[in-house]
């Protein structure tokens, strides 16, 4: 019996590598594979990995809950309350906004199924979601995986990956419902500049459709760059579900804690389903997260930390004949234009084949990617570790650089 | 303007308690102002709840790998491979079935978003979902949430809630496309006699059918009862998702780990959807999980203790007058018919005003749950307490006979 016969279209060609090789990060084995061989994993977005960097004070929180031994029990689906408040208070500090930790806060496990959930009520089969291309992956294949059609929107190097309002508009159908965006961008660390927004915004309303802001590298902006949350502009409270995550800004990947707000129009939806969707959150992790959350001195470390290797990052990649690359906005990603060096899979081959570290390829990110590779040069907690890397990858691009005659 | 003019028909009437009064178990903070006031709450299906319960194995596990500082990382999103290694060993132990830890399971944080996962490779609008009522709620609002039909399936409680494959027959369309089931039952208990099981796999054989199978209560079987997986008959591996949790057979909820095993045809899909729709699950808790799964010792007395509950609870409560129930086949529920004393709603109401504790109503779980209401009789640690609880269900639910004449 071929089961695939019995799948709907959304998933029946999804393949997870158990019947052809594997390269790529994400699943399967190939990457556990990579690394047991000695290879270094520079492609997972998670600050500092794989060395130690759960602060103090969520250890210490966690310790004692874990001690209790009452860990063992759920947490309410919605999150638990204590943690709902810590994320309100934030929001609310960052946004102006009054945020109900009862009424306007979801805490998900991880904010890769919050953001497939914020979608669900909205999607149905035939949609159109307009996605700027360089995107999130997941965002173009959630847009499948609920029967929509991803309408990937170019962003251009030129404009530095700032939104052009007419590409937009001339993609405009009845269909669309929904623009997708992560703000910060993954993969090119761009910070959406508050008058484009506020031009977006403009469109969305207009057109009467949502938006789900995808805001996993809100935490750490670089230069002195605004942040403009999406949802404070003039009529997107009502329609704006924003995601959000501890893992990039706190480091905490592994904790699997995401969470949404909106209005509490929509929220009564997603908490009515919050059980079928998420299940709940992990509890001892909810406990750390409290914590984490409310450590200041913390965030201001890790803050530091990072933008020092986002520096020593540009220092390094940016002098390697044939690569053109800004210093990154923000976050915990380097974007790389290797187009001079071949394709985007070439590049990220050759770098794991020649350097032993694996990269992102520019091209899952959509067609806007290809020439490009994503590097997360937070990878390592010690700076000297990291650069050490990044000299790698440098030796062995200049190597490329002159078989291809470029230098 | 009304956001719910743009969801779709499957979310838009969904309610999380924020604009209506929530005294309901679930979700919202219904159950959190109940617990604040000084209430019991038994209707969450959590062993020991709210007292301290996890194994020693796990916690010296975890506290190693926390101060290790290393758990800020994530796993694969397929799974930690020692987890599916050693989950893997469990499934083969109990179904003599060769599981590959890398082709044939997935780890979900939880079964409740591993039961939306399995359905959601298969189900398109307008297919329908066979599921026998009374069973887990949310595998109704499930078919619902993907766009399917909800077919109940009546099991009777004069037959001990065993299917029968008549009620099957009758209401296969050619738009039937799967058949869910809670096996162990949740709420009633029912073990599904293999004999029974066998019938109702030919039955899916037959007719093409795909079927999900949510055991989360499989470890705990009383009385020598045999226990079948559906997915070791004939027919039946290529075609079933078997869904399983340690939330409740190692009374680890609050871990949020869930899995789900099946061919490596199913599971490619489902690998390849996996960052998606699951994201990650945690990591600590991965760790505590590795440990708790090949705890016997742990295993064995937990056994012991929900069986000595088991016993206990249909002692106390098989006495109330008006109230009719069968010791436990499984698990840590008791289901009781209180017909006599009013319907479910009102019999779960006089226990929270009457008792002080928050059980559930039976017509959740379907139209064959009226008149029934569920227990979640292994809650707290220490059986004099328990033994308590049953006691003022049992003072109150006698005050309530005496008010309808029956003693
Ligand atoms: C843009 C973006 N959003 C969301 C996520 C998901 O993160 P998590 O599920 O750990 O919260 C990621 C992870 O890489 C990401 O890059
Ligand atoms: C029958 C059944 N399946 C699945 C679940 C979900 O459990 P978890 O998500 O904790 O694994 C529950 C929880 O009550 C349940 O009763």
């Amino acid at each position: 019996m071929d089961v695939k016969r019995r799948m709907n279209d959304r998933f029946k060609d999804l393949e997870g590598g158990l019947f052809s090789a594997v390269t790529k990060a994400d699943v399967g084995e190939g990457v556990g594979n990579f690394l047991a061989a000695g290879g270094a994993n520079m492609a997972w977005a998670d600050p500092f990995y794989p060395d130690p960097s759960v602060p103090e004070s969520a250890k210490k929180a966690m310790m004692e809950a874990l001690e209790s031994g009452t860990v063992s029990h759920y947490v309410m689906p919605i999150g638990d309350l204590a943690l709902r408040k810590a994320l309100a208070e934030k929001i609310s500090r960052r946004t102006g906004l009054p945020i109900d930790p009862s009424r306007n806060v979801i805490v998900s496990p991880g904010s890769d199924s919050g953001l497939l959930f914020s979608m669900m009520p909205f999607i149905e089969e035939g949609d159109e979601i307009m996605i700027p291309d360089p995107s999130y992956p997941s965002n173009f294949l959630n847009a499948k995986l609920l029967g929509a059609k991803a309408v990937p929107v170019p962003l251009y190097e030129e404009d530095g990956y700032q939104p052009r309002m007419e590409e937009f508009e001339k993609r405009l159908t009845p269909k669309t419902k929904m623009v997708l965006i992560s703000h910060p961008n993954n993969p090119t660390t761009t910070v959406f500049r508050k008058e484009k927004l506020e031009e977006l915004a403009a469109f969305i309303v207009k057109n009467d459709l949502i938006l789900v802001s995808d805001q996993a590298f809100e935490d750490h902006i670089y230069d002195g760059i605004e942040f403009a949350a999406p949802c404070t502009l003039p009529g997107m409270w009502e329609r704006t579900l924003t995601v959000c995550s501890i893992s990039k800004g706190l480091g905490l990947s592994g904790f699997r804690i995401g969470y949404i707000y909106a209005d509490d129009h929509i929220m009564d939806v997603l908490y009515g389903a919050a059980v079928n969707v998420l299940g709940a959150s992990n509890t001892l992790a909810s406990i750390g997260a409290v914590a984490a959350v409310r450590d200041e001195a913390f965030l201001k470390s890790n803050y530091e930390r990072l933008l020092r290797r986002r520096d020593l990052a540009y220092e390094i990649l940016s002098e390697i004949p044939g690569v053109t690359m800004k210093p990154s906005e923000s976050g915990i990603l380097s974007w790389l234009n290797v187009s001079a060096l071949g394709t985007s899979a070439e590049v990220a081959d050759y770098i794991r084949d020649h350097a032993n570290i694996m990269v992102n390829q520019g091209t899952p990110y959509g067609a806007q990617g290809e020439g490009h590779i994503r590097i997360v040069t937070a990878c390592f907690a010690n700076d000297e570790e990291a650069a050490g890397r990044f000299r790698d990858i440098k030796r062995a691009l200049t190597e490329l650089a002159k078989e291809k005659g470029i230098c």
